[in-house]
Formats: C-alpha cells, structure tokens, sequence
C-alpha cells in the first residue's frame, strides 16, 4: 500500500471512530503517545482517550479538507497533516482545524499515533 | 533550553529568514529533507529552496500564533506544529496557514529540518 493511500485509510478511519465511537479510539494510542489539544499536553493512551471523550460536545462530524504524508525516519514512521472542518451538533458554522499524526507501524501490521498535535484555527 | 522555547526560537528564526533573506533558508535544510507545499512534494534544500523563492509574491510578512512541540522519538528530533497569518505585500486579508517541522539536531549543535509540510487554511 503506498503512504498516501495508507495516510488516507488512516485519516479516515480515526475522524470515523471519533465520531461515532470515541472511546474506540484508543487502540490508536500508546503509553508512550503524546497528544497537544489546544496547547494542553497529554500523555498515555488512557489519559488521551479520557481527555477526547470529556470535550464538552458529544455530537460531531470531522469533514477532511487535505491530507498531506511524509516519512518521519523514525522506524517506517509516517508524519500525517489534516486540514478540514469540524461539524458540532447544533453549531450553525463548522470550525476549520489542523491536526498531525506521527504514526509508528505495530508489530501486528498497523500503525499507533505516537504524536498527535490538534489545534482549532479560527477563522 | 527546554523543547518549547527551543520550538519557539527556531520558529521565529525560520519565519524571520522567509520574510528577509528566503534564499538564506537553505542552510536550515540537507538533502534528504522533504516539503510538501500545498500537496507538492518537494526533496533536498536546493529543490526546497528553488520552490520558495519562486513563490509568487516578493515581500511578505509571517505573524504567528500558535507554536507547539514535542518529541519525534527519533535521534532526539523535534516535531514543531505552527498556525499564523500569512500577510501579502498589497493584500488587504492575511492568509491563515498551518505548518509542521519535523528538526533534527546537527553535530553543530543547531538543527536541520527533515519534514516540512505547508498549508493554507482558505478562511
């Protein structure tokens, strides 16, 4: 599969699960993972997944607008950048943000999110 | 110096060089560092630099907003995740981009950028 198409298959299957089985996503992180969200820093799966699950909407629907992949040149690591538009439940406007992922491969064939950097661009 | 305030410092020296000097940005760059500028894929400083300073506006202007960092896991790299406003000469509205890094530090002691990723957010 070639890192585009791998970026995308990721991309789409994270915003999915975030919106419609957020708890879900954290088999996507690790321990070691990192997540920024809004300039607060996170770190381990379990205080990543409580941190996403208690943002203060329930409903919501990711559109993506660009996906952007790099190799990282760490361990077949991929670099991920998404810019899109963030549908809240009874919010007339969507919010424009950007986010990247730095993915590691498994030792079972898939990738985790070692860095994830999340930030709301106002426009 | 801490990771954050390195991200910072480096960050106002790239923004710096782009708005006065962009030539001068090709020593932050070696030859297996990639851009992808607005989905273009560009490879080694020369190529990078060849794309930037053909952009086609002369003067312009970076304003920040946002700067934050982590580590990348990989030969103590730092990935440096950037929004701002992009400001024209004669444009009436600034641009607003996001932007990541992914630094490498050198046997000098400073840092070249491996992963470079631009993109404009259409307000």
């Amino acid at each position: 599969m070639d890192p585009d198409a791998l970026a995308k298959a990721f991309v789409g299957h994270y915003y999915t699960t975030f919106d419609t089985n957020r708890p879900g996503l954290a088999n996507l992180y690790q321990e070691g993972s990192m997540l920024t969200f809004e300039g607060q820093k996170i770190q381990g799966s379990q205080n990543i997944v409580a941190k996403l699950t208690s943002l203060p909407f329930q409903q919501c629907h990711h559109a993506i607008t660009t996906v952007d992949c790099q190799p990282s040149g760490v361990n077949a690591g991929m670099l991920v950048f998404v810019s899109g538009n963030l549908q809240l439940a009874g919010e007339q406007h969507a919010l424009k943000f950007s986010q990247m992922f730095h993915l590691i491969p498994t030792p079972q064939g898939s990738y985790y999110v070692l860095n994830d950097v999340f930030r709301l661009n106002y426009a």
